[in-house]
């Protein structure tokens, strides 16, 4: 198999692109994709700072590097999450990039912020811990960027991660998260920054042969807590559709964002308050982490 | 496991509504959900005369079946789409079916409409033979119920089938098809006759059961066509998802119906025609049904 571009010998197959590259010009392949999506969607522009979220991962530091290699002013977040040595070493992987790159990265840990780290938010909440984690996630990135003045946060969300999570919701017909699955969500209040997932073109396998080809030295292992999640269940269903037919992820992305997503826009905003307790926004009184933060809190009393 | 109404032992075990029934209280329970479904969509009434289009197969025979035993004046509706062994055994047990019954039958032959049956379709479009079938009999039900005055066609599709085709639009997020995935589809032309599904509320391990326990004898196999159709690949996916999550298929139905369909319904309906060659409704100037007989006879010519 040869390189489409340039007749070298290919290091890896698109069939859904129905194409095949060498490791530079596939390089140059996944950092286009990068470009578009940003110019597509305006996530953000060189003047801006753009807050990057990094797991440890090969996603969030591929759109790292990325991000630093096209001259972006980038900071990373990593959230400590608490969870034993999975977060020591995915810590440790941001930690050695933004040192090699020197690039500025933000520590903040959950547990400092929430009362307890992931593990026993899992506990005190009896739910899956992907719960009481995201929301800490959501909660902790638009904040760190607010007090650091970024008015963007990039995730590395790919395009078997926003297949996935379309997919599920679109299993329950969840009409309120399906106005919200964009790869660019405006700041809708002053106290909400931007959201921006550059990688949203790119499969996982892309993400993860970057990496390699990228010598980036990533985690491999997920999380503890992901075994058996739903999410998993349906990329393994979205994985078998697109073996059967090659761009089936892509096309059921790509056409939701096209065709259907603005039949689920609502004509009205939904209402947005400032949390009571911490001043973050709310569609209530009281946010949802200010009210797990009470219920770890009460549990570690009681 | 007992039956939850009357505690005698039960036959069948429905997790998705949690429930298990005997025998009786089973037949009983699929016949009030054909009547819920009649009486939610007004489907029809007890004095019109409802076209039941059967295939042989267990939805069909069992929802003509019930249809019969709840007093609606029926007629059957056979095409014969000429599929070998298949097309035989599948009349024979309409044929069986209603003389037992003492209920007329209509057989209307693809093959005679069309200029051949539906393996020789299949040969001359080079497509897969499901195209030209369900082209040819979507096309004839509506015209032969016209011819013969019934003001609504009733078919035999099932919750698993209705989930199935909902699931392929929605994998290409078919903006055209979704708004026309409905239980009851109403009469939009004076030459269009109604079209109902009273067994949309169903599983097909229902709809098997039912006839089991009704004695029907109905033709087990599938069409020698199905193998590797889309909608199988679709129908084992949302098996899968619903072993790990029981009512899986309803919700994702129900979710639709209720919650999804209504915003892509078009503000506008599209412009309805009458083919000019055989008088029937199309969109353009001669219908698809024509088009597909003229390509026939001129293979046949050739």
């Amino acid at each position: 198999m040869k390189c489409r571009k340039c007749g070298a010998p290919a290091v890896l197959e698109l069939r859904r692109h129905n194409t095949a590259f060498c490791a530079e010009d596939f390089t140059d392949f996944f950092r286009n994709q990068v470009r578009e999506a940003i110019r597509k969607h305006r996530m953000f522009t060189r003047d801006e700072a753009v807050l990057v979220a990094v797991s440890g991962g090969k996603d969030s530091l591929a759109l790292w590097d990325v991000l630093i290699d096209e001259g972006y002013r980038t900071t990373g977040l990593y959230l400590d999450l608490g969870i034993f040595d999975y977060s020591v070493e995915s810590k440790a992987r941001c930690e050695a990039f933004a040192a090699s790159r020197e690039v500025p990265l933000i520590i903040t840990r959950v547990a400092d912020e929430m009362g307890a780290p992931v593990p026993e938010i899992k506990q005190v909440t009896r739910r899956p811990a992907c719960s009481g984690c995201g929301l800490s996630k959501r909660y902790l990135m638009n904040r760190v960027a607010l007090e650091h003045g970024f008015p963007v946060v990039a995730t590395g969300h790919n395009l078997d991660d926003e297949a996935a999570t379309l997919f599920g919701s679109v299993l329950h017909w969840q009409t309120d998260a399906l106005p919200r699955q964009s790869p660019a969500l405006p700041s809708t209040h002053p106290k909400l920054v931007r959201r921006v997932k550059p990688l949203y073109r790119l499969s996982e396998r892309e993400t993860a042969s970057f990496a390699f080809l990228r010598k980036i030295d990533y985690i491999v292992e997920e999380c503890p807590f992901a075994k058996g999640a739903t999410s998993i269940t349906h990329k393994e269903i979205l994985n078998r559709l697109e073996d059967v037919s090659p761009g089936a992820k892509h096309n059921f992305l790509f056409g939701f964002l096209d065709k259907a997503r603005a039949a689920f826009e609502r004509a009205e905003g939904v209402e947005l308050n400032e949390c009571t307790r911490c001043g973050q926004v709310t569609t209530g009184t009281v946010c949802a982490f200010c009210k797990l933060s009470d219920q770890v809190k009460r549990s570690r009393q009681g």
